[in-house]
């Protein structure tokens, strides 16, 4: 398969992510996620969770919850590492801007994700920040 | 090699990273990035950097600063996938806490970065959260 497949199909797999999320599609979530590599998920602000099996319930509390919030994806790139990709994206949650990174792994023939880390942006789209914005 | 010369290799280059930055060594923070595997960074509350200069400049940026911070790294968890592996850890940085993922590639028989994330913790070590501390 062609790199450019290879990153369609990440893209997709990434774009089935949160298409899951904003549908609260608690089966669709268990499903893109991978079933034999190591998942790790680290939700905004949270300590990181490890495993398939907190990882997919804290899924299902979030999809679940009346809390829910509205999700979406934009500025999604692709970086493909052999049978490995991770996409950096920018989700809009509720009014807030959130840095995202999601990896994905090619398992069975299918890209599943194996780790998403997301977390607040503090400035405005495409600044350039300078070092005393931040700490590292 | 076996899993476990590629796990302590992967928790080698982890460690080998927050050295550079404890030590503000920016050689040592280019030497340790990788050259040919498409690189990106998203530094605490930034807009993601991507590809190696924008990258090495903001690490120079930050490690020649006078308000660089100190940096030390716990629980750090390797994630093998074959030639490519993610670290989960905690970051403590000038009294925060913060969630970072390293992504690591083996290129040229060494494990090298290719991507960096931090962001804030907002709950205690080890809590559980529910449903309504958290957006995503």
């Amino acid at each position: 398969m062609s790199e450019p497949d290879d990153e369609a199909e990440v893209m997709f797999a990434n774009g089935a992510f949160y298409a899951a999320f904003a549908a609260r599609d608690v089966d669709a979530m268990e499903q893109l996620w991978a079933r034999i590599a190591p998942v790790a998920c680290t939700h905004p602000g949270w300590n990181v969770l490890q495993g398939r099996e907190p990882v997919m319930a804290s899924w299902r509390a979030i999809l679940t919850s009346p809390n829910a919030p509205e999700v979406e994806c934009s500025s999604a790139m692709v970086h493909l590492l052999g049978g490995v990709a991770y996409v950096t994206c920018v989700e809009a949650v509720s009014g807030a801007r959130l840095a995202a990174t999601n990896v994905f792994v090619r398992e069975d023939g299918e890209w599943r994700m194996v780790h998403h880390h997301a977390g607040p942006i503090a400035m405005p789209p495409e600044q350039t920040p300078t070092p005393k914005d931040q700490l590292n």
